[in-house]
């Protein structure tokens, strides 16, 4: 079904690769369409503990492709192409509230980790879209560009939010303005970059990292401690520590935590339920 | 009194420690008791300027007991065993407000610098407790873990609101989810730890730290800026800069003022009248 | 016209010098008020597109001027001597709301990039307004301290508000109680410095990053970027995503986007139209 992007599941990891190599990996209406309806895939699959972003080729993505780019000026505001039904998708939770509805603000709310494996240019939308995964690993290759400033735009999709709450003020802007090419290395000391890895292991070190976690935590637990993250940004310190107390009773009551604590003092392996729709 | 916790004041460093080593001081209701008593008391003694929270023996702290923790799922929600009436104790600043009021965000409300000297392996509640307190100094041989996702747990008090706030959301989620043992280093690369410091020498390098601020800054300075600076991660700037003005006014009419002054001018060490209660 | 600051303005650079070397440049009523009259000017010169911010002589800036300050003591408030007719001027954008409007608060309204070049001692009242800069370049030579709580004083000026956001709350309580002067390279290792240069290469890479950006980006791109990013510190997400949206279809509209466009299709210098009052 999909036409612009591989979606592939195995173990307890889905890997979604952006494939138009060709361009770099520009995001079409439909690949943005195809990223939202895998994305609810890898929620749904019980097998999928997290999920890896990626680009086929030398790139990561280059941004917005140029001719949908012109097609939403040609339309009111940001409204897309018509797309077809069987794409259609609502991925995230609709329990975090309208702050995580609008536009991509729902990777945000996505019930798994998502781990942007940024293997080449990454670039205008393609930066947002890896802003707003919860990591970013990036290969030794990996150039980091906003490039807004360049073309006479803004910083779209989330991009003046999150990057200031990952970066700081100074950092974000400094992304925002100046044209140069952010290497791997400079995203890491900058915070934006979590890792950086030799290009040839960049998919195997995501790999690693999201099956160590599948092998160790409750899926459950990971879920509910991504929204209380993503929700705190928001929140005066009483609420989330309210909110907190009550999680944690919640949790105590839960079947995760009998079997938390028995594989520990077992030491053994825990078996948590994963995580369906 | 204190049974789980030693207390003692030298110069004007008190130093907390959590002391039940057999059981890497893990934490019990009433060890929390004790820890909320005796800070209260550090900031009723007018001797203390600065306080350090450390671990008895090998490590800081591991979390939560297993008995308290499996004694807190047989109960409603996070309500705890009954304690000694003597343990009782208000410590924190309540013109802070609510927000500082609800289990251990009192941690952020005390009126004077409060410093974790992590000496050893720092884990779920304990490492909450440690990013609560103002600053991190860590020994070499230190090593963090939430754990939270490996019992089937969430991010407990108030980690869901600091840890994002201290090292942004990504490095919080990281911390939240990935079973690995963080190194002190790679504690201090992502904001963790504020300094790493030989093991032998960590006690010293804190009480240094403390006594250098206690020799030449106004302990009501130390203790408004704080608050200033915990407020302010929940106010717009606006209000910020208000209530900036209006606490600067209120500091120029302070003899704190006059000193600070006269002692740069006659180039002598400053004598600043201590806190009490 | 001016008095206790140098202004110049070459190329698309406005370099705003703090000018009374003999007192570290310590900032009186009459050079604030100078520095808010020549950045109206270069925020109203549609040859500027970025501001450099420095100082004369050795330092940067020491901080306010001790007589400046005990009259700030004997006056009611934060109010200030009164000054020349000529002076006044409204820097910034009122568009930004009141938050912006409250003191120095200003700074982060400029509608055009600000960058502190730090050459020196940097203290006090003058660490506060390098840190409403933009960005904050150090020569190696620089050192930042804040010294409040050694005057007996408190978080000046947005200090409390800024500092948490660019550092996080740990290091920048550290800034503001320790005693210590901080290096450029620690400074840079916390996040304040955004680079450190040379000391005698400072000006001329300050003026070099500003010329990068004038010669490839959209100053109207700049600007609404950098109100996004210090308004989205106090919005949700949401109502970030939405504003970005609603400032996307504008930039689409936008004549810059346009050549924006063109100049990249084209592989040429870009010519957006510069910014005036």
């Amino acid at each position: 079904m999909y036409e612009e992007i591989l979606y592939e599941v195995e173990g307890p990891v889905a890997t979604l690769t952006l494939n138009r190599p060709d361009r770099l990996n520009a995001l079409t209406d439909r690949m943005m369409a195809e990223l939202r309806h895998a994305l609810a895939e890898a929620e749904a699959d019980e097998r999928v503990v997290g999920i890896i972003l990626t680009g086929a080729g030398r790139g990561f993505s280059a941004g917005m492709d140029a001719d949908a780019l012109q097609a939403g000026a040609n339309q009111r505001g940001m409204e897309r192409t018509r797309l077809p039904k069987e794409l259609e998708a609502s991925p995230g939770d609709p329990s975090m509230g309208e702050d995580f509805q609008v536009t991509f603000g729902y990777l945000l709310s996505i019930r798994k980790p998502l781990l942007a494996a940024v293997n080449g240019a990454c670039a205008g939308l393609g930066l947002c879209i890896a802003s707003l995964c919860d990591l970013r690993f990036a290969s030794d290759t990996a150039v980091f560009r906003t490039a807004f400033a360049q073309r006479g735009l803004i910083a779209e999709h989330g991009a003046s939010w999150i990057l200031p709450r990952i970066l700081g003020p100074s950092r974000a802007l400094d992304l925002l303005w100046h044209p140069r090419k952010v290497s791997a290395e400079e995203a890491r000391e900058m915070g934006l970059a979590n890792r950086v890895v030799p290009a040839d292991r960049l998919l195997a070190e995501a790999r690693s990292y999201l099956e160590e976690i599948a092998a160790a935590c409750s899926p459950t637990s990971l879920m509910i401690m991504k929204q209380q993250v993503y929700r705190a940004l928001m929140q005066p310190l009483g609420e989330a520590m309210s909110e907190a107390n009550q999680l944690m009773a919640e949790s105590l009551r839960r079947p995760d935590f009998k079997e938390g604590v028995a594989s520990f003092v077992e030491r053994r392996a825990p078996d948590f339920p994963r995580l369906a729709r």
